[in-house]
């Protein structure tokens, strides 16, 4: 007899299979390709393993943030990436996300459709001091990544200091006020090394 | 002033960041290319929080369950992945990981070092309920992409039922009885098929 619970699990756990095709706007360290959303919430996870100690709250529950991390980017299965600085596609955005948290989520048995589909709302939501954590590192990362890739991303994309600092530093300080330090400097580095261009340049 | 330790950890994170580009012997289910090692913590790391209710021992700590698979593979930075089934590259495997754990676990402060390091050899020596629940997810999902790939690696490499059944099943068995059910049914379904070949095909 089949297990019709352990079915549907593995339903959702081949769908997912595809967030290793979704490419981001960031490169890997050697610029060898784009990386991946999997490649990228791996990344992020193991950060938080390592990094907890700088979160804005003490105390905060590690399995959840990890959690988050790891389901976070999901729906871009079926909306794609879309750059932190693209205006027109963040309009569009939010619709396109709950679309897809409808279809995918929902592969799973309803109760662990309804756990996923509320870490990745309180993700989403960023209130909780542990969606504040996650989102703190889901900016740092790829701040790492353009940094040390000359601002790759930021250059093809024609990205300023100001809008990196906009959409970024106040996540940062509210997730956590250290990596956001850390930030600022590199984000500094950034124009100074020429990786990264003023606004009226 | 900086951070030294946040320093220290960050080079860690950037090191880290190889592990996207070493490349495994089992494809993405669409076979558009092989997975990287990134991916294939993060897929079974996710599968880790969906199944946990099918792992040997009730009540397992999930959190290290998930650590592990994180950091499983970070040694195959340096070591290279070793096929399962290749027993002259698994002759000299230990010393290579070993050697592997001595370089990258190192970059981190003392104290961070040294859990990693403990969370490695825990999962290598496969003795707590946390380890063989995650060896088991570590063997069933090469299985699941070998099947579904109509045994795309298994026939690359002329690999045999007899070899899947012993390098696989005792480990599953051991760390979750529902998967080693489920991948016994899988691996039947392969030899049925024609994806995975008899001893004396």
């Amino acid at each position: 007899m089949s297990n019709e619970r352990l079915e549907m699990q593995m339903q959702f756990i081949i769908e997912i299979d595809k967030l290793k095709q979704i490419v981001r706007g960031t490169y890997l360290l050697d610029e060898a390709r784009a990386e991946n959303d999997a490649e990228h919430s791996w990344h992020i996870a193991v950060m938080a393993v390592l990094l907890c100690e700088y979160a804005a709250e003490p105390n905060i529950n590690l399995l959840r943030v990890v959690k988050m991390l790891l389901i976070h980017d999901l729906v871009e299965i079926d909306a794609g990436d879309t750059l932190r600085y693209d205006e027109e596609g963040n309009k569009t955005k939010a619709a396109r996300e709950q679309a897809a948290a409808d279809r995918i989520f929902n592969i799973l048995p309803p109760d662990q459709a309804s756990d996923i589909r509320s870490l990745w709302e309180e993700f989403e939501a960023r209130e909780t001091p542990e969606a504040k954590f996650a989102n703190a590192l889901d900016r740092v990362q790829p701040l790492l990544h353009n940094y040390l890739t000359q601002g790759r991303s930021w250059r093809e994309h024609e990205i300023t200091v100001d809008q990196v600092l906009a959409k970024n530093i106040h996540v940062l300080e509210e997730g956590s006020p250290e990596l956001a330090k850390y930030a600022k400097r590199m984000i500094q580095g950034a124009v100074e090394k020429g990786y990264l261009a003023k606004a009226d340049d």
